[in-house]
């Protein structure tokens, strides 16, 4: 089953997305859907207003989450493309819910920095309260996977010890566009990749992931009790364009797919801030 | 003017905490209200249900911000405590609506730590949505204060090079009681201090602070809106456990008082998680 917040004429809405159509389920998005104890058989059951596939418009899969949760240094290559040891606990930071955008809405290029990079992130939606989780219950409060684009910018993020500042800049995060329940999400590593402009610039796989989804939400339940509708972005492989030689970073009219093979992909245009 | 959130039987209940009764302004918390464009106005001619200040139950000042935004290294006295520069950009770390409790709660001290610390804040809160804010613009923005005591677990905060993991713990952060409008905080440097079971441990002045709030609500505008409950904690002085030799940390039963004068206290006493 697929899951999506949709914008329509009259607000978000939640809704199943079916091989024809989008059905929605009675939630204002997939937050409040995810909130109910039975939302599993509540959206396979629903029968509300349907629309066609072509065209939605998707909102960033959850507008508003109690917590978007980013892991860094999380891909065996990326942590040997940075130049570090393997790491014994994930890395943690935070984004706020103003920088997201929907899955195909245009990425926001901030004025103050010419030093804007990608960063496909293959991600989790939690679907149930859980503190203290055993694998069994972490496996248990993923309600499924969807594509995060942790776009960074680095001049921000590297003008502190603390990375918070360039990771959470106005709708610059595309989420979405849909959650993919586990059970159809394939078996084994997943070709994680991002386009920039028609060039494979990110190309690696889940299966180089340090810390898989029910380690990090065995890990992070320890912190915190996570909550139905909180994200974790599971980190980037290598490949991002501050690494690279010359370093090479998005720019106005750019053209950007970040793709979680067998989950969906976010395609993004990269517009400049308008003049404030 | 105060305002608080208050938990009564039927649940949280925004109020004006007058000298001799907290009076009901009809919103669920102090967010809400806040997101009424005339929430001053409406909160000072409020007349609702009355409720006596001995035996209040205070929650946390926003029980639910879109951001608690904390910054670190910004009193002066902090940053020579710490070895390090004074710095030319504030370093901005983020923490989760779940860790919050009221100000007269109780601190529960997860069992995965004994190194866990204090650490008190005066904290702003915003009162309207702002970005790219002038000076002019983010005093405008400002709806008041109130105190945050940013409990810290050193050895989880010291795991990776990102702070999140120990500044984010469920139930350890007190904030409030109550938001004070910035007509009736003193001019001038505010005393902030902690003690721990009678003795001043933490005791400086915000006259000390590197970025002030107008400096902080202009930076962090830049990089994204502030709304309405956004929570900002402009950082801690000296006197934290984790630097004093021998170190000294938070224990089951400790009572911890952390003040900024003229604005308000956080009284709590530390508990050791119960057994999962």
């Amino acid at each position: 089953m697929r899951l999506a917040t949709i914008r329509t004429a009259t607000g978000n809405r939640a809704v199943r997305v079916d091989a024809n159509a989008a059905v929605e389920t009675g939630e204002a998005d997939v937050r409040a859907l995810l909130e109910r104890p039975d939302w599993a058989a509540h959206a396979a059951n629903a029968a509300g207003p349907s629309h066609p596939l072509e065209g939605l418009d998707y909102a960033p899969l959850v507008p508003s989450p109690e917590k978007i949760i980013c892991v860094g240094l999380n891909y065996r290559d990326h942590v040997r493309e940075m130049g570090h040891e393997m790491p014994d606990y994930p890395t943690l930071f935070a984004k706020y819910a103003t920088s997201l955008v929907g899955a195909y809405d245009d990425i926001v290029l901030p004025r103050v920095s010419e030093k804007i990079d990608w960063e496909v992130e293959f991600t989790v939606v939690i679907g149930r309260p859980v503190r203290h989780a055993t694998p069994e219950q972490a496996v248990e409060a993923i309600a499924g996977y969807t594509v995060l684009n942790d776009v960074s910018v680095r001049d921000y993020q590297s003008r502190t010890s603390q990375f918070l500042q360039g990771k959470t800049f106005e709708k610059t995060t595309p989420l979405g566009p849909w959650l993919v329940t586990p059970d159809e999400v394939p078996d084994g590593g997943l070709e994680v990749t991002t386009v920039v402009d028609g060039e494979t610039l990110q190309s690696s796989s889940t299966a180089e992931l340090v810390f898989n989804p029910v380690d990090l939400v065995v890990y992070l339940s320890t912190i915190m009790t996570l909550n139905p509708g909180d994200v974790i972005a599971t980190g980037t492989p290598g490949g991002v364009g501050h690494a690279r030689k010359p370093p090479r970073y998005l720019t106005d009219g750019a053209k950007v797919v970040t793709t979680v093979a067998g989950v969906g992909e976010c395609r993004n245009t990269c517009r400049l801030e308008p003049v404030p």
